[in-house]
């Protein structure tokens, strides 16, 4: 067992939850946004580190998918990132096409809870 | 229901696990650098609108608990961003203190799997 806080680590020493996947944050590499955050088990791991390209799980459809395979807005990976108990992934990479998002939008994260919403709790409003 | 791709979401509109948790991608809001990845449930959520400073809950420790709250080490929260399903929140925030995890590193994504693991992977050390 290696010691996770130091050694580098391959892909079965990473922690794993009871579906056998690992988050993963998706950054794009030079402006730092984050793109969107999606599921990795071992073998899209294993396809990301081998290709270049990002693969993921998707817990709504039971599938194994490539960023991009229909879309042709793939991903190329620059780095991977992992974090000091090993059960998340930060991927750094170029996105391909006008943007991550299926709905076209650059980034999955084009909405904003706060402040607006700390306003609303603290009845700034006047109500 | 409100339209989880346009409408303005509340603390009950969002997307939970089974354990009532969502992730929560930490960012320092200048240099967009990753810090942590934690979770939240709906208390800590409505706890990090009202106070302005990170509030999550832990898996391993099954505790709700004020980022920074032994250490210092608090996080001051500038916006709250969400994705296209609702079901993951970007927080963007001004780390105090030398950083965000418990090993003093600035980050807790100090250590790098890629692009090193694609070498090994494609047995470019000749081995």
């Amino acid at each position: 067992m290696p010691d996770r806080e130091h050694d580098l680590l391959s892909i079965e020493d990473f922690t794993y939850d009871a579906n056998g996947l690992i988050p993963a944050v998706v950054q794009q590499h030079d402006t730092r946004e984050v793109l969107m955050v999606a599921y990795m088990n071992r073998d899209s791991l294993a396809s990301t580190l081998e290709t270049g390209k990002t693969w993921f799980w998707s817990r709504s459809r039971q599938k194994y998918w490539m960023k991009g395979e229909s879309s042709g807005h793939t991903q190329d990976v620059i780095e991977i990132l992992y974090d000091c108990d090993a059960d998340c992934l930060v991927v750094l990479v170029n996105q391909n096409g006008p943007g991550a998002c299926h709905t076209n939008e650059k980034t999955c994260f084009y909405r904003r809870l706060y402040p607006e919403a700390a306003s609303l709790a603290k009845g700034t409003c006047g109500e």
